[in-house]
């Protein structure tokens, strides 16, 4: 017979007042191996959520949810607050089309706080929660949960350069997990590995344990401590030398994240102070299922496995995906011509930069979570003579965009930006989907942007971009290619020149990046109706080729596809294109409507969106009627 | 008989090498007294600049430049580094039509890295300049001149936490006027007064004096001194706290910025390490000129004023400013309603705050030179209750398009985005025009987008935008409004509804913003000629009024104006509504052209752009032709 669980009985945090720290550690081994259940069919952000359960598990039972609030950076560590509020029923649908998000979503839970995704937001939002706490003299708590890797990006510092000058009462716990020292991205890691490492560690957490002994329970609950409690935490815990003490916050020595007892005293101790405290907390990624344990990265972000032996259950791809192709062609490149220097910020594996760092590490930079360093640098590096290549995904660069135009694009620096996981993405929902590059690149002056349509043209496109004078960028989507055989020699493409991939009279459909393969089916439909279809692969997002455009304006109707939002995009730049031009053919533009588009496999999200063959077909005839 | 200045004699900074401290001295005297004659005249940032002048003058007297890189922050302190690099006859023409650019500006000459102009990205590109160094094996120098509010932006901290990683062979000068702490922004300024003030200041700079005594003069000119370089300044100069050093960067203590002879021991030794140093030099703004030296804030950024006294010599306005109306109209809004709180990030007085900051301080926040700050920490107030106004100048709201998209679209956040100098600034030239912010704007879903005609609309919109649920951003000019009668009361605007201001068949003009007095001007210039123009002021941006645009479409032509980007802008999106709406009248979008604009004034600019009354009507005549 099976003992019940814990977890079973759990509807809110407040269900969690009941437990005793044995208890509560048994709740967090459940919410593990619940955690493991669940990813291991729908896959998720593994090692970061097993992590964080036992920080999550003992703070939460130390709050009075939803009044007090919790700001999740980047969210994808959240699933065990999900399991505790309210959604242990839903946890089965995670990431699933319709069902959980893989981050806080507020539209989803009164217990979520902001729509988590991109790093180092969570402090900005805890400091406008906690000024609007001030200003309605409430007293509830505020408290952010931020990584390591998080906090060095420059969001998170002008956070806590606020917060430390004003005082505002929150809580910052620092979610350590000492994977991010081996990348060795950032002084502040160091300087975080450092606290770890030396002497002090041990000393601080026997000093913390001995004085919890004497004044933590004692001093637990009590309220309105203030000032006095600060003073007397800061000689509970040792303070370390911690670069924020300068900035006024006060930050305890490292403690042990899996040991739930030492959380929830130091924790209760640390949410009646009326001031600014950072908890340092030293997680291990993964902890809890060995497979995790021992190959975290494989588990950050990890599809479908075997519980057993942690192995993908992925099936193979047919084609190598965008990212693969892009990482090799770069190394290629890299390989003759050895002004090209490869920038990303903490997404190497992600960006396929992994082959280029080994063969070429001192042309290699990861700058961390700091897309604004990343685009500033690569403007410094072309200032220098070089020829920096910086590889982000497409949602992240919207953290750069004005670097893009004042710092690369006036000057026009020779800078190379490859937006990986352009489009939609899929699972991870509308903080991940690259909508908007197109827009932003277009609006620029001085930018050139090419939307390659299959991985050969990616191959082109990014050998185009590093023999041009001045920035480039090129887009292309997330997961595997089209399966075009690649080719031996990358070719130069003309700038502002299409290629037509298919003839026809009747309509031309103007295709950007994936769309084109999508465009060509369509005309096959089409064609057995009767309705002959021109496909123009456009590769060039700016400038665009304006004597295809004036063909097009030939026919009886012009639709142009693209993946990305059309408020702004490639197809309203076509028919600005039209009007100069002076055509009054009918014209449609596909694209994202003017709405966050959520979760699911993309190719759901297409036929949602009308953007498959089977939508743009249908979008023919009817504007045909 | 005039004596013969020393900077006459100046071509290059080679010229400086033989001078000594104290010829070097009187030539600071000379380049003060140049940049009051022609401020005097021309305006510009007169306080920053006179602070900076024997900082420029002792650095550049050391360098072999332009193989020597400086990069200056924000780049209007930099009026001596012109006078020193060729520029001392053009300097009379200094933010002219055609003339010397305010900031630093690659065109312009060689001596200049990059286009300076936004806050905190000179360290990033340092970054970049010494790691291309590493890459070639070559020897040139990377100093980067920064502020200590500019240090305050992530941005800059992402590059210290990179460069202090990597141990990038890069010199930080820290320009510590004490203004900053005035204004009590930010936790790091904060800790920089405090290193300032106590008693370490002046043991430092005693024992640095002793230090300099002995081994300065010896150890300087020293090549290659390397990791012992290290030890030995620290030695000497005496090491504070500084957070930096935390992060693996040797700081010197503070020393004096206006002691020529001390800048220069201090920056030769520096200048020879081979890994990140931060040079701490405080300066007093507006040095050498009295009036700007008691009012500081005032010589920021002024127009002509009378050396004598320092008055401003500008003529009276016809009309308050947009920002002068916008200030008035937020703290009304504030007085009846507790929740508005007012958000800016370090312009206070540019975005016309400060009676507000007066009347509700608790209700004022100023995050300091941080915008990713100031819209996340507003996604936190809405969130906690409050109805959070971001004021920004709309080229700074650039660097937090993320934010908006992330943090305040998608969970919609009742944010209200104010960006005041939103289209052509006039003499800060290319990276102070604000044109591309109705094109994120549009581009997000959730978010509305209102531009306001004159200052009465302005009222208007506020109103509006903060009435309603949701985010929404209003954009208007810099400078002088239109002379329209304040309302007593505010309307509520319809969403998406505009109005028309002039009856007409023939054409209908668009109008965004104060294209709209423009259009009315246009619209009697051409009825003189038998053509009758509609006039309509689109009010909203986004959502667009499609019935107006489809009454339009009844006439012989449309024509869109507005002051921004045409790529990606409003008239794109007109265009867009007309091919849904399946219209063939031919279409102009009149905007700014796909290139960036220069500085000068903007009637001006208009012209040259054809985006005045003349310009809008020619564009008639030639499309109805």
């Amino acid at each position: 017979m099976d003992v019940p669980r814990i977890l079973d009985a759990i509807r809110s945090p407040a269900d969690l007042k009941v437990l005793d720290n044995e208890e509560l550690a048994i709740l967090a081994r459940e919410i593990r191996q619940e955690i493991v259940a669940t990813t291991s069919v729908t896959g998720g952000h593994v090692a970061s959520s097993l992590g964080a359960v036992d920080i999550i598990v003992a703070l939460e039972s130390l709050l009075d949810m939803p009044r007090d609030r919790v700001v999740f950076d980047v969210g994808h560590q959240a699933y065990a607050h999900k399991l505790l509020t309210g959604r242990r029923e839903a946890f089965k649908t995670l990431r699933t089309y319709g069902g959980l998000s893989g981050f806080t979503k507020p539209s989803e839970s009164p217990y979520d706080v902001h729509p988590s995704g991109h790093a180092s937001d969570s402090l900005s939002i805890a400091t406008g929660l906690a000024k609007a706490r001030q200003l309605k003299g409430t007293d509830e708590k505020v408290v952010a949960l931020i990584g390591d890797a998080s906090l060095a990006g420059g969001m998170a510092f002008e956070a806590l350069n606020y917060m430390g000058n004003e005082q505002l009462p929150l809580v910052v716990i620092l979610n350590d997990n000492e994977m991010s020292i081996s990348r060795n991205v950032g002084a502040l890691m160091k300087h975080l590995g450092n606290i770890r490492a030396n002497s002090h560690y041990r000393e601080a957490r026997e000093g913390l344990q001995a004085a919890m002994e004497q004044g933590g329970p004692a001093a637990r609950g009590l309220l309105g401590f203030g000032k006095n409690m600060k003073e007397s935490l800061k000689q509970m815990v040792i303070p370390h030398t911690m670069i924020y003490e300068s900035l006024g916050i006060v930050c305890t020595a490292p403690i042990d994240g899996h040991n739930i007892a030492e959380l929830r005293d130091v924790l209760s101790l640390v949410l009646e102070m009326d001031g600014p405290a950072l908890v340092h907390v030293v997680t291990r990624k993964g902890e809890g299922y060995e497979p995790a344990r021992r190959d975290p990265e494989a588990f950050h972000g990890t599809g479908p496995y075997d519980i057993a032996t942690g192995r993908a259950l992925k099936k193979p791809g047919r084609a190598p995906s965008y990212t693969e192709v892009f990482g090799a062609a770069l190394a290629d490149e890299a390989a003759n011509d050895a002004d090209v220097v490869a920038i990303t910020a903490a997404m190497t594996g992600g960006t396929g930069l992994k082959t280029f760092a080994a063969e070429f590490p001192s042309r290699f930079v990861d700058v961390g979570i700091a897309e604004e360093q990343a685009v500033g640098m690569a403007a410094g590096l072309s200032s220098g003579g070089k020829k920096p290549v910086v590889a982000l995904y497409s949602t992240f660069m919207q953290r750069a965009v004005d670097q893009m135009i004042i710092d690369v694009a006036l000057p026009e620096a020779n800078v190379v930006f490859a937006f990986d996981r352009a489009g939609l993405v899929g699972d991870d929902g509308p903080t991940h989907h690259g909508v908007f590059d197109m827009v932003y690149t277009r609006m620029v002056p001085n930018m050139r942007a090419l939307a390659p349509s299959d991985e050969a043209e990616l191959v082109h496109a990014l050998h185009t971009a590093l023999i041009l004078e001045g920035p480039v960028s090129l887009r292309y989507p997330r997961g595997e290619a089209e399966g075009a055989p690649l080719p031996d020699v990358p070719e130069i493409l003309e700038v502002g020149k299409s290629r037509t991939v298919r003839e026809g009279d009747d309509v031309t459909l103007l295709a950007f990046g994936r769309m084109v393969g999508q465009a060509r089916v369509a005309a096959e439909l089409l064609s057995a109706e009767g309705i002959e279809c021109r496909v123009v692969d456009m590769r060039w997002v700016k400038p665009l080729d304006e004597e295809a455009i004036a063909a097009a304006a030939a026919c009886r109707l012009v639709v142009t596809v693209e993946e990305g939002v059309i408020a702004g995009g490639a197809g309203e730049g076509v028919l600005e294109v039209l009007a100069r031009q002076g055509a009054t053919t009918p014209a449609v533009t596909l694209g994202i409507p003017d709405r966050f588009i959520g979760q699911g496999p993309v190719s759901q999200l297409f036929a949602d969106l009308g953007l498959n063959a089977e939508g743009i077909a249908a979008t023919v005839r009817e504007a045909l009627r």
